[in-house]
């Protein structure tokens, strides 16, 4: 592994449905549809050596690279990059933003063209189905027709999942990190209280906020509360145990625990990155994704189809029985499946943290080998 | 174990620092001091029957028994009665509210003698060392120098905890359930986050909402987070599962998993029976509560106290591990420590479920028997 970054990149934009609209799993329509996407590497002559990369619930197109406007880093600049894991040396990576979403793909942020302003809830609701079906348009358009692989941690997942369940056989390696068949009810609740928290804040207004405040106290909480289940106990405790502050205040309630200060410093950074209504629509969408009942995979199974399925033990969002659950079911089907449980302590966040990078980038880079 | 209840009961009520206040411990006064407390079955002539029961975070004085204006069942009714576990027949048991509390004992929702207006924010921080100071003075006034038992769960247990610390010697059998020397980070931060969504409910207005709107929505959020850590993963996925609830609406965002209806009741329902102020102040007494330099237990030991200590396996928001650290305390003093770690999937809340009554009666009852 190499610390060479791929330098500079820009977010792309395609946009379909501009004439007959997109048609959601719920019957109701969509369009245009436009995406936001980054591509990393050099698509071959064969269109053959692409990986689609599925962010999770809070990503974006931005992976890797930087951007030259902001510096800002990709989400996963530590596993994309010449000689990283996924070597773009040898592979044309694909991230896409996920419809719904508030980072360039069309979401209840963007504007609704019936009424010239933007959506808010009268956007209609998303499935991971959904997701999947939209990024199809944009690996049409790039003209690949099988992909070498696809790869997502949490909710990147879900939608490699819902990849295989909706066009089976058009991945060659599937890399899933951390992930569920779906969400159990501890998983929905606290995505509910995260919900509850937003449409809590009267900046909310029932959705309709774009042209007054944002709800980012709602959506403060909402996040700081998804940060306690990202890490585990135990890193949480190495990394604050009971320290307290030094710049704490006069007032009574004020975060003087170290633990607080942090929390509240991610609840607020978030806010000015991530739409609210986003969060409502995406966890929804999350909490509706059901592919437990094993039909994604096909009756005939998967034969050119190979499978990586990684867990982390400290991970207590995400346990590691949910990802045992994909590969019991794949090996009822006969179908090849590794599957490596790491001791990593950092819990669920363990797939973005790039202390823990070499581990996963030796094991993702050697399977996406040994299929070559 | 009958099931036979004390029947009627009565809140009773005993102020003291009417003259001279109270001191805290963070040096501020408080006076006069009010205690809502319960008392069930006889105080023997030699007043050595008596057992403190030390409620949790949410609990109250009314730990037994029927009220005869609302027919309100007390939260601990099926462990305390003729022939329970804590049998009145034998036992004369007092329950107090605690200090900060909203359900008759001086908090922040009381009336500050000096403004004529509810305390609100004025209130002082309190300690849980200041709470049961607090609750000396009412032991004292019922004349009982020693005290059979004292008995607690979560929060009442480090109230058990601080009991034994402040005044050692003063109880022949300590029970201790679900509870720790002290809160680690990630308890700490799930409190945060409460008091979080509680603040950053506009009507809670700086703490000063008593004669305007009560902070329902942020209080609810905060109860709705709790209840999913007092229920196991295990718990809450055979309660609910993935079910759907019947009476869903159009609303694109409404309950309609029975998980989230159970906890937007839950939350609703707490706003009813609890002070927003009270959940700000005694969630960071529990924070603050550290007992854990082992200074708890006097160097001579303890040779007169014997203590049960109960855990259970499901409990993830007070794991066992935090039991056996007080037990392991406990040994480094030659204490004599019965534990016992329960197989209950119920998590944090199992003192609190019926159901699993009769394992917890059936050690509570031979271990303050054997002392007899």
């Amino acid at each position: 592994m190499t610390s060479k970054s791929i330098g500079t990149v820009e977010t792309q934009y395609f946009t379909f449905a501009k004439e007959a609209p997109f048609t959601l799993e719920s019957g109701r329509t969509l369009g245009p549809v436009t995406l936001a996407y980054e591509t990393y590497g050099k698509l071959n002559a064969e269109k053959s050596n692409a990986i689609l990369v599925m962010h999770a619930f809070s990503g974006n197109a931005h992976a890797a690279g930087i951007h030259a406007e902001d510096a800002d880093l990709g989400w996963w600049d530590f596993m994309i990059g010449p000689g990283k894991a996924l070597d773009t040396e040898k592979y044309f990576m694909i991230c896409v933003n996920v419809i719904g979403g508030c980072k360039g793909s069309t979401g209840p942020s963007s504007v609704n063209p019936k009424t010239g302003k933007p959506y808010g809830i009268d956007f209609p609701l998303i499935t991971i189905g959904d997701m999947v079906k939209a990024q199809k348009y944009l690996i049409d358009h790039l003209g690949i027709q099988r992909l070498y692989g696809v790869i997502g941690g949490s909710m990147g997942g879900m939608l490699t999942l819902q990849w295989i369940a909706t066009f089976p056989g058009s991945v060659q390696h599937v890399i899933l990190i951390a992930t569920t068949l779906k969400h159990s009810a501890q998983q929905i609740a606290f995505n509910e209280v995260g919900r509850q928290a937003i449409m809590a804040d009267p900046a909310w207004e029932g959705g309709n906020y774009y042209e007054g405040t944002f709800p980012s106290k709602g959506l403060a909480v909402a996040r700081m509360l998804g940060h306690i289940t990202f890490m585990s106990n135990e890193s949480m405790e190495k990394k604050f145990a009971r320290r307290l502050k030094d710049d704490t205040t006069d007032f009574k309630f004020c975060a003087d625990f170290e633990v607080e200060g942090y929390l509240q410093y991610r609840g607020m950074s978030f806010v000015k990155r991530f739409d609210a209504n986003t969060y409502l629509y995406i966890t929804k969408a999350m909490d509706y994704f059901d592919l437990s009942d094993g039909k994604w995979i096909p009756e005939g199974g998967l034969p050119d189809t190979r499978f990586l399925v990684l867990a982390f033990k400290s991970d207590w969002l995400y346990p590691p029985v949910q990802s045992q659950e994909m590969v019991r079911q794949l090996q009822m089907h006969r179908i090849a499946a590794t599957y490596c449980e790491s001791d990593s302590t950092y819990g669920h966040d363990t797939f973005l943290i790039e202390k823990e990078a070499e581990k996963q980038s030796h094991l993702i880079k050697h399977f996406l080998a040994k299929g070559q």
